[in-house]
């Protein structure tokens, strides 16, 4: 425990770790570990969509020529594919475009104009309208909402999902119109959502045009065999006599390409209506033959988690790898804590308060690109300085190696001259 | 012409019509000529699409892993050919999604939330907004602003665009942020912008906010040899002073694959920086690996062009053979005119005044679906209901010509009955 040492003691280490430092910037490295991209081994597991659906072959199962137009919902396997994906019927699916991102910002931007079923007025048109951001979490949600002119609430994330006593006292504010959720492996936690926080979230006083945006952005993701269930928001949003609430969305992009993969989005009868009444004027249909692609490809559900399986077996050695360094050098040292998540794309650390922007900033003098520290919270503010989101999937294991010595290196460092009162 | 008969000649040959009219009514046919949709033989020009890039094939010439996240303007080679369709530099051009209408129904939006450059509040506080329709013109297009809150005023169109005294007499006033625009071969007229027009558009007195939405649809879809130039709006907006004016917009739907195209929009460098702005929350990027599917196939302009001459082998007999039967059933009869295109995919008749809607209802009775008369006018709304849109691309000849013998014949007889007061 640093907190043991004697100031002369911290000043011993600190020069340590200052030569190392200086060592590390001088030998002109350069990593990147700022998004979830997938890695390129994992995007070669998805190599024969690049030849699918193959010569001749244009013809769903049931016999849609998908290189024409038409067809908003999107093909019915690709809505049964999802549906297993989001655990509900495919009559609550609607499958289109290649980015669950844009599906989101498109829900978004049509509250704002139209408003949703249940409002009485378009979001636009309500003055103040606010959003709820548990955070830390994921910075393209919460940038959808400011960009389209709602004031951002933090939230605390807690171990089985958003702080709910505060979620339930901001939310009783009708002007509150939303709230952003990843459910499983939540970016950058890695926690999942218990049941009680999602029937909390379901029943909860609320606006009649509060959502919940679900995004399930890592339902398959697993790095081991615990699966935590994710709860089935969709019944508890209709047992509660909320049946409207909940807007799910998936995507394929971190299954199969990140760019050309297939989004999703489910929901109640009365918000797909509202969604389709809005996609007839913006398209005449999505990418039917990118579907087909992806139908040839996965299969099934037990096709996709076959291939999932094979994704895991790259990704774990990689977060293993995390947990090992991050133990190594600031195990037992009282200077941070991390996650150790069962899936997803991220290591969340928690180092001393105060010191995140500082160790983002170091690391980077020493080559090594980490996720903007305060990324993770509302307009980009981490009101801790605290919170430093690892995205270890891109980099291969040799540079994660070097890249994660060099973070643990700065974080240290940082805490020790923030004990000296240097910082 | 049928102004010439007495009314005897006119009820014998009413009844003659009737007869047959009554045959075709039991003969059970279904064709449908309402949309402009490739047909199969045309998707089957694109086939190998169905196999590209092709296995280990990801990378395009810039060496960029297309399978990946990111790049929002879409890949160099495929802004090249998008600048060579719409006559401008590769650097004016931003190439996104497979849809062009999803690109303008997105342009439109922003410029209702956010405004757009020049302009000094959002389209959507503005009050009564107001766009222009040149009509008869695409549905489509005319409905994207009255789903966003645009009062429509139709333009007539002449033989080279829009009536330009009215579009400046209109255009003149503040209120209005637009018009539409399909410089070749004009969704239904199919005639091609004039010179004289563009630089009219470029140059009259309107709001600093006004947008013209130049959808070049059929940049390259041509059906004979004879090519009219299409002006070059972009520089006749730039040395107008009014760089900002128009927004371009191509895509390969009716080349390629209709539903799993490539889209583009060409602009200012001021205009697409917003548009990069508003992009950069929507996406983290298009499908680059079916750009990268695209490049492959089409190669450059000219391989697109030996492409599109394909195309015309298939449809030049289709459109033929709808002028051989309008100039055998209709000609010189005094009943209506109609569009001999030299591209695009419709062809447009003018019947008598206050006719379409019946013709539309008995062609449908007698098993042919057309496009709803009036859906090519503000409102779907014909003022002289005189107006049929026939698209012809779809259905193969033998079904044309069922098609069109049962719409001529419905014509004149509707043409004939309300010549007898009988409509």
């Amino acid at each position: 425990m640093l907190q043991t040492f004697s100031d002369e003691q911290l000043k011993e280490r600190e020069q340590q770790l200052q030569a190392q430092f200086a060592t590390a910037c001088d030998a002109g490295l350069s990593h990147d570990m700022t998004r979830g991209k997938p890695a390129p081994e994992q995007l070669d597991l998805a190599g024969e969509l690049l030849s699918l659906p193959g010569l001749g072959n244009f013809r769903d199962p049931h016999n849609t020529d998908c290189r024409n137009y038409g067809g908003i919902d999107g093909l019915p396997g690709l809505k049964a594919l999802f549906a297993a994906i989001l655990e509900c019927q495919a009559q609550d699916v609607i499958v289109g475009g290649s980015s669950s991102l844009t599906l989101m910002y498109d829900s978004v931007a049509q509250g704002v104009l139209f408003g949703v079923p249940g409002g009485d007025k378009p979001w636009g048109q309500q003055g103040t309208v606010r959003f709820l951001c548990p955070a830390p979490g994921y910075d393209r949600h919460f940038e959808i909402t400011s960009h389209l002119g709602f004031e951002l609430l933090n939230v605390d994330m807690t171990d089985e999902g958003p702080d709910m006593d505060r979620v339930e006292a901001l939310g009783a504010d009708p002007s509150v119109k939303g709230i952003w959720c990843v459910p499983r492996y939540s970016n950058p936690t890695g926690i999942t959502y218990s049941k009680a926080v999602a029937r909390r979230l379901a029943r909860m006083t609320a606006a009649p045009d509060f959502r919940i945006f679900w995004d399930n952005a890592y339902a398959e993701h697993h790095l081991s065999e615990k699966r935590t269930p994710v709860p089935d928001i969709l019944s508890e949003c209709r047992d509660a006599g909320n049946p409207d609430r909940v807007l799910m969305f998936a995507s394929t992009s971190k299954m199969t390409l990140a760019g050309s993969g297939i989004a999703a989005m489910a929901a109640s009868a009365a918000n797909l209506d509202d969604a389709r009444r809005h996609l007839a004027f913006q398209t005449i249909g999505p990418d039917k033959i990118n579907q087909l692609r992806h139908l040839a490809f996965l299969g099934d559900i037990d096709g996709l988690r076959a291939h999932m399986a094979r994704h895991a077996e790259i990704l774990k050695p990689k977060f293993a790898l995390v947990q090992e360094i991050l133990e190594r050098d600031l195990g037992g040292k009282g200077i941070a804590t991390w996650s150790n998540p069962a899936g997803g794309y991220f290591v969340s650390v928690d180092g001393p308060d105060g010191c995140a922007r500082t160790v983002v900033e170091m690391a980077a003098q020493a080559g090594v690109k980490l996720t903007p520290a305060g990324a993770p919270f509302a307009y980009r503010l981490d009101p801790r300085n605290a919170n430093i989101r690892l995205a270890p999937t891109f980099p291969p294991l040799e540079d994660i190696h070097q890249a994660m010595g060099i973070f643990t290196l700065c974080l240290e460092l940082a805490a020790i001259r923030q004990r000296l009162g240097q910082a």
